[in-house]
């Protein structure tokens, strides 16, 4: 959108250069950076390289890393020539014009910047002469330069054309929250931008930088106020992403590819006031949230919507969808699918947020790189635009109102045959001219959907989170890591407006012994009284979840719960957290419904705003009891 | 086997309560610590919990965490008592005399020792009072106190019979190496000692310490040197292991519990002069590897031995095992398991490892609590002891000599009608009177086994290493950490004498774009020159690797490596390393048999004393390229 190259290392992908490289391509990149050892394992040869690249039509940006230049000893240096042209022969046949030469780590390095001034304007003039440049990075654990602007100093004295600095975040960011110095280096000796987010951690900064860099907004560096710096320098090349990450090393390329796009699209416009990107949704709430179940885990869902207080309003006309309304929570219960397909007997498989303007919506999403979602539209239904998260769930962008061309349209009215009867008023008498629809009535207190929380795979959580944060513009409202059962389990809570997602994933990829796909997902309604909706749960025979009662007696302990109120709690099996602030959160469950859902039950007071993730190691603990007993 | 009390803290486990002590009291342990939460969560009681204990013959020997006690302004202190008689009354319901108190980590902590010597002895007044024990521990990063010497002053100052110290080796050890001033703590105020290792990490020292502890022998605590420490001051209570590891918080528990059991009893023979334990085999050396295949990959393994230079020397007297040899190398082919079980096609499944004392080194095995290896014996057949090493191989003990009893008097010696043809005078005549077996000529000039290298799963590495350092008394020879083509790879080698076993495993668990498991498992075969075994094996056919020539373009650059040279590297696709003192390592490789098992043919030059693991990352994208286009 702004008309500047966008670039990734090879060394950001994993498999084959070939792999790499069609990833970059394919998530829309217009160069790489050639990480020279993905070249030294590849069968391609240089020019084979150099003509794929054509063929993908990337540009090859770069050549990194040429290591160990300057503070040499003269025989040592000698050889730095020598190793330099086979570098340069190589780029060459790549064709491309930049090298990569970061601060020596060698323990043989001289302190003196006037040497190493000397002998980089030596490289520079060789690398001249074949037409070619050096950007001189700094790393941070160089042996004597590991600060941009000692790598400034030592480029400003060798005072040579083909010599600049390449400037990456990481090595700035890591070392200093201080940029702003960067606004003095001459564009022009500004050769190459490196990008990398990380999270923060108080670690050896090797060890940080090898294995948990990040995507541009995936972590805690202020990535646009550091772009916008050198932007601001006069910087015209590439924004380029090189990013060491244990995980990317070894998860799909073509789907890090795009998650590196994404980041660097909405880096963009965060720097360029927009970049041309469409703005994100204001004010989101929750539309509906649709569960698809077999057709035997389909009657357990129903049974446990009708012990919740749901009633039966709505089927689909023309796909085997039924509607279930609670106050303002809407769930669909979609019993299409083939049950032959290997996938879990019921799960949330889409969220409905309602936006202001879903067209504006959809057009965010398609420039961050949603994926849409595959479909075929039935005559009469609603157009409803919708894309793919990176856990599949299907997320659909419905318009502020219910009315004509609403999803709800889509729905002929029903009388629950079942038992709970739908207030005959709220129905429209003709089918396809849809009433306004009034919040339906709370049969056991449940107002609203709170959140919805989702698993996310352990491959992709860095992008789970990223994709929610740009696509619908969400923030982070709470984020912890819970000690479960079988291990940690990293859990972040995304929101805006009255929308409110939890994602789920645990720390390592789990073995047979403790599977942590697919672990549980989970729709929390908003009660105004949890005593009142557990009464009623329990008369309606809801399958509720047992809390063990060393909970309890803990709280006790814990927490200097009141007598009554902790009688309460341990009565209904509600557990209890209560914020710095005073705030409340009292909450209770379902069981597991099928092998992956439940529902939780939670009443905010005195402005509690967190997600209970203090109690979600019990909970966990009593999920896992009654599945290990059932 | 020194009468010493051995536990193990519940959050070293995985799962629910019970599964932590069934396991905990299947490895032999005498006692647990109880992690608070991992009660909190069950729905056993604490009554219930204490009778489980005693039904498993486990004792509790500890309560904790007990949190943030010393140097607490007025009104917490009287919460803080309040909250003690609630984990008084849990001890008693336990059966329990000793709880853990942690030194405070809130914000508000006092710094005054009197102050907090004064609110340690309230609770030890309180605790004595009930006949409990308050064992108070300085945590690394403890808000005021942070060293055990700290903590020893407060408890000096409290002077209280129910208030003693508890040690933990890695708070003390990941803050100095000077632990000799716990020689001056009189043994009985020492109530409690917690045993963990840790990898050598630079990192926040609260992190370190919640996700990479190892169990002692697995990372690089001087552990030998401070339980000895500690037991010369006269401490007399449990060696109890408190490891806080994200691995292994989703592993099968009943497998790191006999893990821990295995690190706790060779940590004695550490520190007891032995304990008991029986030593280490002398100079062992590699006797067979063993190869197990489907009948349609044996064809391509014999094809490949064939090629390789070997010779079939025997058939197994009764069941479908076939050995191959050449030079001191023997490798069993064995095509007898039913093809129907899912397992790879061709993999190593077991390891001969000739010693002096084959029963003393299955003594020690046992007494290591190695799995034994469940089998049939012939009548007929050598009674070689055997066991499981973590990952499914079976290591057997083979004596010194191949004469009578040995495992050679299983095989029929056989004309190889395959081709090559095994000299007569080799072979001895009559069946079951076997002559001493010479050394095999060496066909492509292959002299023996240099090392073979076996693929652990992701869950068990830690354990792996420690597995064959103590049950075969091996030492780490080299590790590394190599980045492959589709994710970092952790390989470490271990040997003693002339045996060296590589063990590979991902540093992340895999997932389905970049399978870990199987990873290729491999013999390394030592030649006394490469090129001439190379020309002969090119002759023969053998299912070579080709090595990418962008290797040999860099390998010029990097190392300066004689034109000469270069030219025959290159003209046999073999590798080359060279360490710091001149050493070289010249090796090429097959292509992979079948889906994980390939061979690697090594001269050593000049005493080099590593396996080549710079060359890694080429060969395994070498080998990937093959399987992806094959």
């Amino acid at each position: 959108m702004t008309g500047r190259r966008r670039s990734i290392a090879t060394v950001c992908l994993s498999g084959a250069l070939e792999d790499k490289l069609a990833a970059a391509a394919h998530a829309g990149f217009d160069g790489v950076e050639l990480f020279a050892p993905d070249l030294v394992g590849s069968h391609l040869s240089p020019a084979q390289a150099r003509d794929l690249c054509a063929d993908l039509g990337l540009g090859i940006d770069l050549y990194q890393p040429f290591r160990d230049v300057e503070g040499a000893p003269p025989e040592l240096h000698a050889r730095t020539l020598r190793r330099a042209r086979h570098a340069f022969d190589v780029m060459a046949q790549l064709g491309t014009d930049t090298v990569l030469v970061c601060s020596s780590v060698a323990p043989w390095v001289i302190a003196d910047d006037d040497l190493a001034a000397a002998q980089l304007r030596d490289l520079a003039e060789e690398a001249a002469a074949r037409g070619l440049r050096i950007a001189y990075e700094a790393l941070a654990w160089g042996s004597v330069v590991s600060t941009w602007e000692h790598s400034w100093e030592i480029v400003r004295r060798a005072d040579h054309p083909a010599l600049g600095l390449c400037l990456d975040s990481f090595h700035v960011l890591s070392r200093t929250d201080d940029v702003a110095g960067i606004a003095g280096v001459p564009g022009e000796k500004i050769f190459y931008l490196q990008l990398a987010d990380a999270p923060s951690l108080d670690m050896d900064v090797l060890q940080w930088s090898r294995h948990h860099r990040l995507f541009p907004g995936q972590g805690s560096f202020d990535l646009p106020g550091f772009v916008g710096t050198v932007l601001a320098a006069g910087y015209a090349g590439p924004l380029s992403l090189e990013v060491f990450n244990d995980v990317f090393r070894q998860s799909v390329p073509a789907l890090t590819a795009v998650d590196a796009m994404r980041s660097l699209v909405d880096l963009e416009s965060k720097v360029d006031d927009g970049a041309g990107l469409t703005p994100a949704p204001t004010r989101p709430r929750p539309g509906f949230v649709e569960i698809e179940a077999s057709p035997g885990s389909a009657l357990r869902v129903r049974a446990a919507l009708r012990a919740l207080g749901f009633a039966r309003t709505g089927v689909h006309r023309s796909k085997p969808v039924e509607l279930w309304e609670q106050g303002t929570a809407a769930l669909l219960l979609n019993t299409s699918r083939p049950t032959a397909t290997p996938r879990p007997d019921a799960a949330i498989t889409a969220l409905g947020v309602a936006v202001e303007d879903p067209a504006g919506a959809a057009r965010r999403a398609e420039e961050l790189l949603a994926p849409p979602l595959p479909r075929v539209v039935g005559a009469r239904e609603a157009q409803l635009p919708a894309f793919i998260a990176p856990d599949g769930t299907a997320v659909f962008l419905c318009g502020p109102d219910d009315g004509p061309g609403g999803w709800r349209a889509d729905f002929a009215p029903v009388q629950d045959t079942d038992g709970a009867t739908v207030p005959a008023g709220d129905v429209p008498a003709a089918a396809g001219e849809p009433a306004p629809v009034p919040a339906r009535p709370a049969a056991v207190g449940l107002v609203a959907v709170d959140h919805v929380t989702l698993t996310q795979p352990f491959d992709r959580s860095d992008e789970a989170t990223l994709f929610f944060r740009s696509v619908l513009g969400l923030t982070v409202r709470d984020a912890a890591e819970v000690s479960g059962l079988f291990g940690l389990v990293r859990t972040t809570v995304l929101g805006a407006g009255d929308l409110a997602v939890g994602l789920n994933s645990s720390v390592l990829r789990r073995g047979s012994w403790a599977p942590g796909v697919p672990a549980p997902q989970s729709v929390t309604f908003r009660t105004d009284d949890v005593f009142a909706t557990a009464r009623a749960l329990r008369e309606r025979g809801a399958p509720l979840l047992r809390i063990p009662a060393n909970y309890y007696d803990d709280l006790a302990a814990r927490l200097d719960v009141d007598e009554g109120l902790l009688a309460a709690l341990r009565e209904h099996d509600v557990m209890y957290d209560r914020d710095a602030d005073g705030g409340e959160y009292l909450h209770l469950f379902t069981r597991v419904i099928g092998s992956q859902v439940f529902f939780e039950v939670a009443q905010r007071r005195g402005g509690y705003r967190g997600y209970g993730a203090a109690d979600a190691p019990v909970r966990m603990a009593a999920h896992a009891a009654v599945r290990t007993h059932a």
